[in-house]
Parts: structure tokens; C-alpha cells; sequence
């Protein structure tokens, strides 16, 4: 299913020359994310997000989103996933209470990295569930040369919109298992991550996560939450995100093109022969 | 002053060969925007937003965010702009109180879009001080033609890291006023509007804001705020920063180039002769 595209004319300047034409763009609208759950007082009710996002697969961008951001921990507390118009209720087992103290804070944000609006600076780091064991992982680098290729042959919305940002998931023999596509990048992270929550093939120790951008902070942290070990930016990486990379001994890939690549963190899993 | 920049080493694996170099990348830390006041009850402290950003220009930053999320009105609502430790505590004037209520909720949330967060999908447009006026504002096709060469080669940080956004202040000759760099692109923005508002240049309608990537909705909503009426996108704009831009009647171009561009609202500002 291809996220939806919005219809425009436009002018098209080119070298003193205007023409209109017919041109697609790249759907935003806002989700409201919602939260359903029992207590000994009664049954509680939150809005626990508004994120601006490409419409489709809604409910795998509200799992993804509760789990990486460590509200919930696994499958099993999800109930069911209500779609809405522009929401989603998500309703959680019986005996399940969300962990909104972690990332509690009564103040507000803005900030592409997503991390922001916690209380204070010790709140930005999130709790993994899964913790980092030794592996013995080790990738050809050839493998990743492909990538961006595959995906950039995927995403048919980009092509006609150039605004979506991509994740994509890849096994260890650098086939595609799942794109997602979306005018927020944290949103296709969290859309790829929940997919696969959703499909029970947590923690994604033998997968790639690729990243048609940037890596910053936040969506290493996405992916340590899942359990990644190997994380494939086209763009570059932040300081914060070589760092956190580092600690959680995440092989970390920037700049990834057709036949090179720049490797920040973690090279003992690639092997270059 | 240019943006910092940490130093790794790195291994570059280029077509089966590698060799270790020494690279930069892109500092991102978290900064704590808290607001201070005096209410009758007594003095008021409050963590208002962390966001991840590029060290530099902290009080640009939150001076710029605290307007542009509509939470701050005017300059002289500030008292005094404190830096601090990863941190900025901003006090305001007496008989001022902070515009929390529009915006208030008591969740989080995490986005690229910047507008997560707030209590509701009503609650995500701000209100803007500067209303909408009739203006005879046209501007040549090519003043925009050579924009981007212009911030292209004021991106010193971007050229060693490929790790900034920039968002840039043009007069209507064309001419850089102001140039920001940040990890977060609402950071960038935020950074240019609160240097504009420092300097007391706000309402900036004879003024282009240039932005290095993508258009969408908060962008466009900060550039509302500051009344901004033409912006200029290297990147690909969304349905929703159109349709925004639509409502405020605010030219629009996207992909922007050397010699060419698309329109996307307000075309009656771009004169092709």
C-alpha cells in the first residue's frame, strides 16, 4: 500500500519560463495518539501524542511509537489498535498500566529530534527492554552496498513527491523485509519498528535498519529500544548519535552509497575482505 | 561564529578497500528551555521544552521557540535570557505570564514535525500576532535564483559534516541578512526567528526566509508567526505546509534551484517577466 499523495497545480519557473503543471505532494496531516487502559479507580483515557504524519499504517506508527518510546514494553499489553478519524485508540490489557512516568513532564516542545519535551535532560534516554549481549555478527561489506539502491527503487511516493523520508528493515543477507515511507522520519522508524512489533519478530538482532537521512540521537535510540544492532544511514550521523551508538555497541553506517560507506561505530561487523 | 563540530576517527570502506581518517560531525546536545515568572501567588520556574540542538546561539533559540510556539508575544515580555549548562532560563518582565494554557497538555510525544504534543489536533495551530495585511509585495523571478548558492557556500559547518539544516533571512533584494545552522530544522528556523526578534526586526514582511531542506506545516507556522510572507524551500513541500500557506496567503516555492523553482502558493508575488 502506497502512502497517499495530495493533487496541485503549480507553476513551474525555469529560466524566465512559467508553465503550469499538474504536481503531487506528500500527505501531512495530524495523528492523535490515545491510550485506553483499566485502573483500580476506574477506566482511564489520555491523549498521549499528536505527531504530524503521512496517513497509513496508523497503527503500526501508534505501536511503534508507545514501544520506542518505552510506554509499553511488549505485544502482549496492546489489547487493540482503534483506528480513528486522524487517531488511534489503543487499549490495553487487562492488569496493563502504561509507563508514563519515565517521560512524565507538563510542558510542551517542538524539535525535529523527537526526544525533546521530557522533563529535564536526564529523561531523554529511554529504557531498553532488550539488553545488549555479546554477538558474533559479522557482515561482508558488500552487503550494504546495495541498500540504498533497493530502497530508493521502493519508494514510488518519493520519486513523484521528494518528500518522504524512508526506514527500511533488511535481514543479514541485505534483503528488503519491510519500507516505510513518511513525511516524518522518526514516524517511518517507528512505523518499520511497530510492523514488526506487531508481527512478533522482536528483538531485530539479525536486521539492518536503514535510513534514507540523517542519524541522529533520537532514532538510534528507536532502534536500540528494538533491539537493532546495525543501524545504515544515507546521510550523515550527529555526535549524540555516534555516541549513544557506541554505548549500546551498535554498528553505526553513514553516508552509504552505491559501492563505500563511512563506519562510526561498532566496525568489528564489518568485514571488508 | 560557526557551529562546533566533534572530531572521530573513522573508517571509510570504499569499493573493498579501507583506510581510517580522521572525520567531523555535527554536534547535537540537548538544551532545557525553562521559563521564569512572578505570579500573586509567588515566583513560577518551569521546564517548558528539551530539545536536541547544535550548541550556539542557545538565547536566539528559545527566544525564538517561546515566540514562535505563541507562548511569548513581544521582545519586551522578556526580562532577561540566562545561558546556562545545556540550559537557558529565560525570566520574564513583571506582570507578564507565559501562554501555556493554548498549548497545554500533560503527555509527550515525539515528531519531526514539531507540532506533537499539544493537547489535541485543535490545539496545533498557534495564533498568530501579526495579522494578515494586503500587501503589493512582487519580487523577480531571479532574486531567488541564486539563494541557495548563497547559503551553500555560507554552509561551512554542512561542507565538513553534511549534519545541519540551515534556515536563512534574505532582504527582498535578495541579499543575506541572517544565516542559522542546526541538527533540527524547526532549531534552524527558531534560531533565525529569535535572532530577527532580539534585534527587534519582527514583523519580517519585506523579508524571504530560506529553508536548506524540506517544507513542512511547522515550518511554515513559525514563519506565520513572524509574518513572514514568502519562504523558499530547497526541498519538497507537504499538502498540509500548502494548504497553511494557502490560508495566510504566503508565497510558497519549493525546490528551489540555480535557475528554477515551483510555486506553490502566492504566485502573485513572483513576477516573471
Amino acid at each position: 500500500m502506497q502512502p497517499p499523495v495530495a493533487h496541485i497545480t503549480i507553476k513551474k519557473i525555469n529560466a524566465g519560463e512559467q508553465t503550469e503543471v499538474e504536481d503531487e505532494l506528500a500527505v501531512e496531516e495530524p495523528l492523535e495518539i490515545q491510550l485506553a487502559w483499566q485502573e483500580a479507580a476506574g477506566y482511564v483515557q489520555k491523549n498521549i501524542s499528536v505527531t504530524m504524519r503521512t496517513p497509513g499504517q496508523d497503527a503500526e506508527l501508534a505501536a511503534g511509537f508507545l514501544f520506542t518510546e518505552g510506554i509499553l514494553q511488549h505485544i502482549d499489553q496492546i489489547q487493540h489498535i482503534h483506528p480513528q478519524q486522524n487517531g488511534v485508540l489503543v487499549t490495553l490489557a487487562a492488569g496493563v498500566t502504561p509507563q508514563l512516568q519515565q517521560a512524565e513532564r507538563n510542558f510542551y516542545t517542538t524539535s525535529s529530534c523527537g526526544v525533546c519535551g521530557k522533563t529535564g535532560i536526564n529523561a531523554i534516554k529511554t529504557v531498553p527492554v532488550y539488553a545488549p549481549q555479546a554477538d558474533a555478527l559479522v557482515l561482508p561489506a558488500n552487503t550494504f552496498y546495495g541498500l540504498q539502491q533497493t530502497i530508493q527503487k521502493k519508494q514510488v511516493v518519493f520519486e513523484s513527491t521528494g518528500g518522504l523520508h524512508a526506514a527500511a528493515l533488511f535481514d543479514v543477507e541485505g534483503n528488503c523485509i519491510l519500507l516505510r515511507e513518511d513525511v516524518g522520519r522518526h514516524n517511518a522508524v517507528d512505523k518499520v519498528i511497530g510492523a514488526a512489533l506487531l508481527n512478533r519478530q522482536l528483538p531485530l538482532h539479525q536486521h539492518i535498519l536503514l535510513l534514507s537521512g540523517r542519524a541522529g540521537f533520537e532514532l538510534i535510540q528507536k532502534g536500540v529500544m528494538a533491539g537493532i544492532r546495525v543501524i545504515a544511514a544515507v546521510g550523515a550521523p550527529s555526535s549524540l548519535a555516534v555516541q549513544l551508538a557506541t554505548e549500546h555497541n551498535i554498528t553505526l553506517i553513514g553516508f552509504l552509497r552505491k559501492n563505500r560507506f563511512n563506519v562510526y561505530s561498532g566496525a568489528q561487523r564489518v568485514k571488508v575482505s
